[in-house]
């Protein structure tokens, strides 16, 4: 008969985390197996090793990392679980990669409800699987009471470039070249902001939490030279373009009334006295490519579920001095969107 | 004239982690700039994109992650950096892997001093280029005062398994097969126990943090078919065999008498009330492989600075129904090492 390693069955319902869920023992090896390896589910974590054996890509690796602090832990559109497989997916696809690994690192709170650490997992296991990336190697560790705030989530990821592609490059935008947007623009971060605050509108506001390596294997069989693609997370498309602007050497002028944004996050950017130019998305992407491919590439952005309200909405400038985002505005004038100065929104992903 | 992006250098001596610095936006590009870029100096962050492009390995992968929360950030023999790094590799290593690439990701709390993070990241940066491994990719995350403690980084590492080699794995234990480990047992813990409790001995106790993958080259050129190695960190070596023994469904018989412990740290262990077989290493191995190599290994294990103590200290035994660690003491008698069951030495890595 094979020894009972686990007797009693983790408590999920009722229980929380406790310090000795990150002390290495039998404790520890129980809430990996029957949270964290259930939940996931494969063959990878299977193994029980400190690390995943993997099969050999052809190709470039891709490498990425970013760990998820976002507050509150669920919100409309997601959670920190799906939004951490989702946000490194993506970094990995900015660089025309297949996403093919992750790996998920937990810094658990101590009190944290186990039920609530069983649904991030179960979420995160979720997005994992439909996206085609399994979770594959992992590590738990937990702080005391008041040193960490219910759950951080890092993941890395690892993926593979295809045979040939000349990989896109925040210092790879050209005088020329045109800068489209895959959908509309603050979602997720004006989701965060009004669950936080409390706000209600008439339509519920839901972040845009997706993962786009699909999208962006559809943009690439249209056009394989695309120069740029990065998604404006942190401080939105205005800090994106001026990364890109700053990395290329180059400068951008965009059309405002061809920048799409939905009408409830514009009124609710309004109300908190944000712009949605500075907010963050988790499921929308900037390409720059070339003019005379810029048609082609938005139609194949525009025949994917996650491009359908794909714009155009500027293009590359010579500037090498200053850089500069220039607007222009709906109203005909002009201005510099510059670098978020401040803080705008803390924890937002 | 390029553009001054930061006209003002980043206070490192007096400045400290701003809720800002975590925005997205231009103190958050400083820090990374003038903070992690700078200690960091490799050709791969300079390139500033969200992941990085790396070189195809010929052979399959190897990935891992680890997060560390160890307090106090500073001990004899490490920090939180190079224990980062560290920590990592080993993960990689204990499958036989040559580690490749690093990725670093930080979650800082609101007021963490600035001079302090610049020598967490200057310790991690000179860990990495000791080992030749570089980190690739990072990301910088800010909770509020009171949401998390100082800093806590997450490393995940990738690697390339040599064409040819078997992973060694916690599988793959058979009856028969020698143990070995690399040297003394338990340093780590008590360096750091004695750090947080402000112990005092006539020696100081260091810990033991150190990257392994040189010694696993020089083990796997004298003996390629290991059949598993594991670095006994949070739980030390009774846990780590209890979880080869049950991945295995075997047993373990050790000899106490031949397990390498320093004096000091007994007597430390003593004085805390703690069994250093369940104590925390950083810089130690345990090797598992058959009878007829095992001589062969242990002097290759030797003749590497990392492994000067190393020893044999007991044999993989035919245990189906229980698969128990059991020790026999240097006073003639026996006893099972068990799973640790409660809580030893919380943040210990």
């Amino acid at each position: 008969m094979r020894h009972p390693l686990f007797p009693k069955k983790l408590d999920v319902a009722k229980g929380q985390v406790e310090m000795v869920h990150g002390s290495g023992g039998k404790a520890m090896a129980q809430l990996i197996d029957e949270l964290f390896t259930a939940e996931f589910d494969n063959p990878y974590l299977a193994q029980k090793n400190d690390q995943a054996v993997l099969d050999a890509p052809r190709g470039r690796l891709v490498m990425t990392t970013d760990s998820y602090v976002v507050s509150p832990l669920f919100f409309p559109g997601g959670d920190i679980g799906s939004l951490s497989v989702h946000g490194t997916i993506n970094d990995l696809a900015m660089a025309g990669a297949q996403p093919l690994y992750l790996s998920a690192g937990f810094i658990l709170e101590e009190g944290l409800p186990l039920a609530l650490l069983r649904d991030v997992v179960r979420s995160m296991a979720k997005a994992a699987r439909a996206a085609g990336v399994p979770v594959v190697t992992g590590d738990t560790k937990v702080v005391e009471r008041g040193h960490g705030d219910g759950v951080f989530i890092n993941t890395a990821g690892v993926g593979v470039l295809p045979v040939g592609l000349t990989a896109p490059s925040g210092n790879r935008a050209r005088p020329g070249d045109v800068v489209l947007v895959s959908g509309t623009m603050g979602d997720h971060g004006v989701a965060i902001m009004s669950k936080r605050e409390g706000l209600s509108f008439e339509t519920t506001i839901a972040s845009d939490s997706a993962a786009l390596h699909t999208l962006v294997a559809t943009m690439i069989q249209a056009v394989p030279d695309i120069h740029v693609m990065r998604d404006p997370t942190r401080g939105g498309l205005a800090t994106s373009l001026n990364e890109i602007a700053h990395q290329s050497g180059v400068g951008f002028r965009l059309a405002e009334r061809e920048i799409p944004i939905e009408p409830q996050v514009a009124a609710a950017c309004e109300l908190l006295g944000i712009d949605p130019l500075y907010v963050a998305n988790e499921g929308k992407l900037i390409a720059i490519c070339a003019h005379d491919s810029a048609q082609k590439l938005l139609a194949a952005m525009r025949s994917h579920p996650l491009g359908r309200k794909a714009a155009q909405i500027g293009s590359v400038i010579a500037d090498e001095e200053n850089h500069f985002v220039q607007l222009q505005t709906t109203f005909g004038g002009s201005r510099i969107l510059d670098w978020l100065a401040g803080e705008q929104l803390p924890r937002i992903c």
